[in-house]
This record gives C-alpha cells, structure tokens and sequence, in this order.
C-alpha cells in the first residue's frame, strides 16, 4: 500500500506500533532487512524517524514482532489441533492446512520468518521455535504412522520437512487474494495426503 | 573447504575459473552476494584480485554461471525426460525425481539460483529460465492427467509449483552426502505421487 492510502495516526500512539511494524515488513520483505534503516520506515509512513522510536527501541525490535507474529500463528494453529478428538492422521492434515492459512493471514509476516538465516541472537530464536514447530509435526506423523494412518515407508521427520517445505515455498510465488488460502490448502492437503497419481478404478 | 585444503593453481588458467567459481559461489551462500567482493574471492583462494579478474570480468558474471550451472543440469534432466517412451505420469516422476538428484550434485549452484530475486538483467533472465522450467512441469502435469495419470481434481500450474517448491525447499535443510539423494529422491516421490495417507487394506 502507498504511503498516501496509510491512514496517517501520528497523535495516536496506540495505533502506531501495529502501524510501524506492518510498513517495517513491507520494506524488510521488498527491499531486505539489512538495507532497510529506521528512517526508510518513517518515510514510509510520513511520519518523523523520533515518532517511530516513540514506541520501538529500534529494527531488531520489529525483526522480532513481524517473526514472532508468523511464529505465534502456527503455534496457535498447533494448540488448537492438539485439541481434536480425532485420529492422528486427522489432526496433522489439520495442522498442515492451518499453516497454509496461518501463510495467507499473516503472509508479510511469515515471508520475513522465512527469510532469516540466523546471523543474531533474535534470529536465532525464531530458528530455535521453527524448529520445535517442526518437531510437533515429525510427532504428528509418528502417532499417524503408529495408528495406521500414514504409510510405513516414511522417515517421520522427512515427511515433516517435505510437507513443511512445501507450505513455506508458497511465500514464492502464492500472493493472498480473497478465498484464495482454502483452495491452495486443499490442493496442498491433496498432493501432500492422496498423491498425485490416480486412483485405480475398482477391480483394477 | 578451507582455503588451505584448496589445491594452489596459481599458474594453470584454464582450472582457474572453475576454482574462482566454487570459491564465489561458497562465499554467496555463506554471506550474501552482495556482501562479498572479488578482493573476498581472491583472499579465500589464497591468490590476489587481479588474478581473480584474468579470466572473470566479474561479480556478476560468477552469478551468472553459477545460476547457470543449476539451471542447466535441470534442463538437461528435462530433456533426458522427454526421451523416454512412457506415459507422461512416469516421465513427471522422472523429471521431479531428477531435479532432486541435480540439486544434490549441484547443491551450492541450485541454493544461489534460489535466493535471486530478479534486481539485475542476469538476475531477470535466470528466473525466466525457471518459468520455463516450471512451465514443462506444468505441461508434464496436464499431459499425465489427460491421460489419466494424474488426479482430475489437481490444478496443472499449482501442483507444478507444489512439486518444484517441495524440491526447492531441501536446500533449507538437506546437505548433500554419499547415498542421501537416492533416499531424499525416493522420499519426494513417495509423498508427492502415492500420498502419505497409507493404502487400505484389500477389501475395505
């Protein structure tokens, strides 16, 4: 969004924080993080480089709301299916497309999460909760696999890379548009669950 | 590989290039393309600058055939593919299979084509080379589910992209190793063509 469309919310402090970090992503994901300053984000919204350090102590800080944000939705996601009365294979299909959702709702926001290799301490933390996040998935594959639900020829943490994998490489090129977040989770659950080979006919 | 391991071939140009590429192309994947300089190339070969540009014209030119290198082994597996004498379902399979394998043996070559985002003319034409990569996908997808190979209910472009993004996405987590990409080729397969959900038994 333009600058000029930004509602502007200078004596609103309240507001600015969301403000802040929503034109901060943009500029992290169009242009990198490591070439975005603090003055590029006030221009970005009209507003002084002081205004913006009213309420951010500076870049690191928004780093780490816009992955937490995409972090705290998968977790979420994770809480929620936990709490199905259903099998195991149910609740990680579930969770595979809640996260496609989690993708579309938050999707500046996990783009930034995706990108991050780790170079500071506030990285790393957010490597440290993908990775417990893709733990609770290799777990949701073992108890599917244990129950019958998933075939015996996967490796449980690989499947949950591959499936995982998948979902984040939709920040490629996947752009969210209304209703466009439950047809790319069905054709993800599809591939991901079915396959893409037919099904025989019956007495094939 | 330290630069001390690294053979010297100070004096034999025609070895020179392929050594100032292996070297380039480590340094882009460790710290970013545009934090490493051809005084970094030369000082991680243990030779100077102008060594380095006696057969490079520079930076840009490393990219280029690094970008090169894996866009080439994809498009040599896709004609490969095209060869064969099977339905189009099996050469699908082949090709994702392949591109498995070309991203194990050009490992370092396939993560610095992923990472470009189009900023230069080189940049540009190295993503145009992975549409149309993606594109025989797409049309591999089309042909198989003409035939009936494929599911009815999957969309050609998007399951191309699921596919490709899932391959692409092991260069997050996968380091290449002897006998791991046979596996790593299986294990994609295995979830993007028959599904994880295990098969029912006879007769349910």
């Amino acid at each position: 969004m333009a600058p000029t469309q930004e509602p502007r919310r200078r004596g609103r402090p309240g507001h600015d924080q969301d403000a802040v970090l929503a034109a901060a992503v943009r500029l992290f994901n169009d242009r990198g993080y490591d070439y975005t300053s603090m003055f590029d984000i006030a221009v970005s919204l009209g507003i002084t480089k002081s205004s913006v350090y009213h309420h951010i102590t500076g870049k690191e800080q928004l780093l780490q709301m816009a992955m937490n944000r995409a972090l705290d939705g998968l977790f979420e996601a994770a809480d929620e299916v936990r709490a199905l009365d259903v099998p195991a294979l149910e609740r990680l299909e579930q969770l595979i497309r809640r996260s496609v959702l989690v993708l579309d709702e938050r999707f500046e926001y996990v783009t930034v999460l995706l990108r991050v290799r780790g170079n500071t301490e506030v990285e790393q933390q957010a490597l440290e909760r993908r990775r417990e996040f893709d733990g609770l998935v290799t777990e949701l594959v073992k108890q599917a696999q244990a129950e019958g639900g998933v075939r015996p020829d996967v490796d449980p943490p690989t499947a949950a890379r591959l499936l995982l994998g998948m979902v984040n490489s939709l920040t490629e090129w996947y752009r969210p548009r209304p209703g466009g977040a439950e047809a790319l989770a069905d054709a993800v659950t599809t591939l991901a669950f079915e396959g893409l080979r037919a099904e025989r006919a019956p007495g094939d």
